[in-house]
C-alpha cells in the first residue's frame, strides 16, 4: 500500500491509500471514523457488489444506507435532497460520518450533502472507479449540476481519507476504464511530460487492465492532484489547470443531456477542442494536435464531438462556466504538450473557428 | 457611525458598520464590491420599501435582482434553487456578489446561495430587521431548513461586511422588533448581565423605538456575537451558548409549522423553557425566572408555549439539533442570570418535567 498525503492548511491535510485488498482492512476506514452514527452514500449499481462488505467492516457503527440511482443525470439538488432526509429521519447528529462509496457522481453528491448537513459532518471518499481514484475523489471539489451548467452548485470540503482499492476496478465496464484515463492522461499533459510519454508507451497495459500499470497511473495521477491541490486548495491560481478540456467538456455533457457521455468522455473531446485552440493561437504544431488526438484514440475515447451541437450552443453553454470572469469566456490550453496554461480569455474568432473546424 | 471589527482567521474577518443614514452612504458598499456582476436578493416586503434606493447606489453595475416571498416557510432548498437559477439564467461568474436585503430567512438564505453558487462568490449583509442586525447577519451562519428541523442544511460562510442601517427599523412593525428584542436579551443573559441590567431599564424606551437606546443595543449586542465568534468561528466550543433557548425554539418552530412563530418569538418562549429547567437543575431559583420571563413580557414576545404541542412531540423534535452528539439532546441552559452554561446532555426526567410543567 502507498500512502499519499495532501497538504493542505489548518488540519485540513489527508492520506490517500492507494493499493490492493484496502476494503478489506477495516482499520484504514474506521481510524478516521469518530463518531458512532455512520452513513453510506452508495448508488444501484455499487451497493450489490461491495455495500456487504463494508456493512460487514461497520458493523460496531449505527449503520445507514443511501442508494441512489446511478448517472450524471441524478446529481440534482433533488437527490440530494434525498440524503438529508435520510439522515433526519434516522436524528443523525452534526458529529456522524458520511462515507460516499462509488464513483465520480456519488463522490461529489455525498461530499456536498456532508458540507451542508448541518453546516458540515466528517466525510470519507471510497472511489469505486478509476476516474473517481485518480480525481475526482481527491482535492475537496464537492456539488451537483444544474439544468444551466455543471457543478455549478457545490462546496470546497475536503475528505478525512481517501481509500483507493485497484481491486475495485475489476468490476468496472471497459467504457468507464476508458472514462478514467481521460483524466490520467490530462495529468500527462497538463505538468508531467514524462508521465505522458510513460502513457503513451503502456495504454495497451492499462486497456488490458495489467494491475502494476493500473496501479502505477492512480499512483502517479494522485501525486500530480495531490501537489496541485496542496498549492491552492481554492482555485486561485493553478489549480485551475486541471480544468483542461473541462470548459468544452461540461459544454457537451450539459448540451447533450447529462447521463449522455460519461464526463471523461466529454473531457476526452474538449481536450482535443483545447489542443485544436491551442494549436490556432501558435502553441501547438499539427503533430502535437495529432500525439495527443492519438492518445485518447489508444486509450479507446471518443475524440469526435457530439454532431448535434452548433458553435453558438457552445458559446452559450461555455458562458457559464466557474473560470470566466464578469462573463467572460476562459479556458485552459496548453502552451506546449505537458504544460497547462493559466486560464485565458479566449476570443470570439479563435473559439469560433476550433468549434466549426475541429472534427476529431 | 460605528465600525465593529469581526476578528477571523486567513483575513475572512470583516467589518459591522452600525448607524443611521447608512444606506445613503454608497461607497460604504461599493468599497466591498470588487466584481462587476451583482445580485441582489431580497422579499416582497422589503423589495418596494428599499430596492430602488439600492439600485440607484448600484446603478454602474450589471445589477440583478431576485424577489422572495416574505416568510420562514419559504426558506428551503425549493427557494434556494430559484436564486440559482436566476444567477445561471443571467451567466453571473465566480467573481459576481450576493447582496442580502432583508431579515434573517433572506441573509441566511443569500448567504448560503452565495457559498454554494459555483463553491462560494462574495456576499454582504444588509440586514433590515431588529433581529437580523443583532444576530443572524453576524458570524457566518447561513443555510436552509427541512421539513424535519431548522436550519439543517447550511454552510458556514462569511460576509465581505454588514451594514446595519438603524433607520430601516423605522418601517419595521411592532411584532418584529419585539421579535428582534430577543436575541437582544439573549446577550445578557449569556454572558453580558450589565448589559442585562440596562435591558430592563430601558426596555420601555426600546418599545417606544427610542433611536438612540435602540442604537445602543444594536452596538452592543453586535459587539457580543463579535467576540463570541471571533473566539469560536466553527461553533466547538462556546459559540454555542448563543443557542440559549434555541433548541425549544426550533422545536417551536418546526412543530408548529415554519412561518406561525416569528424566530424571535419561539426564542423567547424556548428561553424560558431553558430558564425553568435551569431551574430544575438547581442552577437558577424562582426569582431569577421570573425576572427573565418578566423581561420578555416587557419586550412583548411570548412567554407561554403553544397550547397543542405535546412533550413527546418536543422530545421527538430535538433529538434532531445540531449540538447534539451521537443521537443524544444537548442544550444550553444558564449557570446563573448572566451566564450560559455549554451544552448539556439533559436526562429525560427533568427535561419532561419542564416541557409538562412550564406553562408560561
Amino acid at each position: 500500500m502507498k500512502v499519499l498525503q495532501v497538504e493542505l492548511d489548518q488540519g485540513r491535510g489527508y492520506p490517500i491509500y492507494i493499493g490492493s485488498g484496502l476494503l478489506a482492512q477495516p482499520e484504514l476506514l474506521t481510524r478516521h471514523i469518530r463518531s458512532k452514527q455512520v452513513v453510506v452514500v452508495t448508488n444501484e449499481t455499487i451497493a450489490p457488489l461491495y455495500l456487504s462488505a463494508l456493512q460487514a467492516t461497520l458493523s460496531a457503527y449505527q449503520l445507514e444506507t443511501v442508494v441512489l440511482p446511478d448517472g450524471e443525470q441524478y446529481k440534482t439538488l433533488q437527490y440530494l435532497e434525498k440524503i438529508f432526509d435520510h439522515l433526519l429521519a434516522k436524528k443523525f447528529s452534526r458529529n456522524s460520518t458520511l462515507i460516499a462509496l462509488g464513483g465520480g457522481v456519488i463522490g461529489d453528491m455525498g461530499g456536498f450533502a456532508a458540507a451542508c448537513y448541518q453546516r458540515g459532518i466528517a466525510f470519507v471518499q471510497i472511489p469505486t472507479t478509476l476516474l473517481a481514484q485518480v480525481d475526482s475523489s481527491v482535492g475537496g471539489k464537492t456539488g451537483v449540476n444544474h439544468p444551466l451548467g455543471k457543478n455549478m452548485i457545490g462546496a470546497f470540503y475536503q475528505p478525512q481519507c481517501v481509500i483507493a482499492d485497484a481491486d475495485v476496478l475489476d468490476t468496472l465496464d471497459d467504457r468507464q476504464l476508458s472514462a478514467g484515463l481521460a483524466e490520467v492522461i490530462k495529468y500527462g499533459l497538463i505538468r508531467d511530460p514524462e508521465f505522458l510519454q510513460w502513457l503513451e508507451a503502456n495504454m495497451p497495459l492499462l486497456i488490458a487492465r495489467d494491475k502494476a500499470a493500473l496501479a502505477y497511473a492512480i499512483e502517479r495521477s494522485c501525486a500530480n492532484k495531490a501537489a496541485v491541490v496542496g498549492e491552492d486548495e481554492f482555485e486561485s491560481g493553478v489549480r485551475a489547470t486541471l480544468n483542461l478540456g473541462h470548459t468544452f467538456g461540461h459544454a457537451i455533457e450539459t448540451g447533450s443531456g447529462y447521463g449522455h457521455y460519461l464526463h471523461g468522455e466529454a473531457v476526452a473531446i474538449g481536450t482535443c477542442f483545447a489542443a485544436d485552440l491551442s494549436r490556432r493561437l501558435g502553441w501547438l504544431n499539427d503533430k502535437d494536435v495529432e500525439r495527443i488526438v492519438a492518445l485518447f484514440k489508444a486509450a479507446r475515447l471518443p475524440v469526435t464531438p457530439p454532431a448535434d451541437m452548433t458553435p453558438e450552443q457552445y458559446v452559450d453553454l461555455m458562458a457559464v462556466d466557474k473560470k470566466n470572469v464578469d462573463g467572460k469566456i476562459r479556458v485552459i490550453l496548453l502552451k506546449q504538450v505537458g504544460k497547462a496554461s493559466l486560464p485565458v480569455n479566449v476570443d470570439l474568432d479563435p473559439l469560433q473557428a476550433t468549434l466549426k473546424g475541429y472534427v476529431g
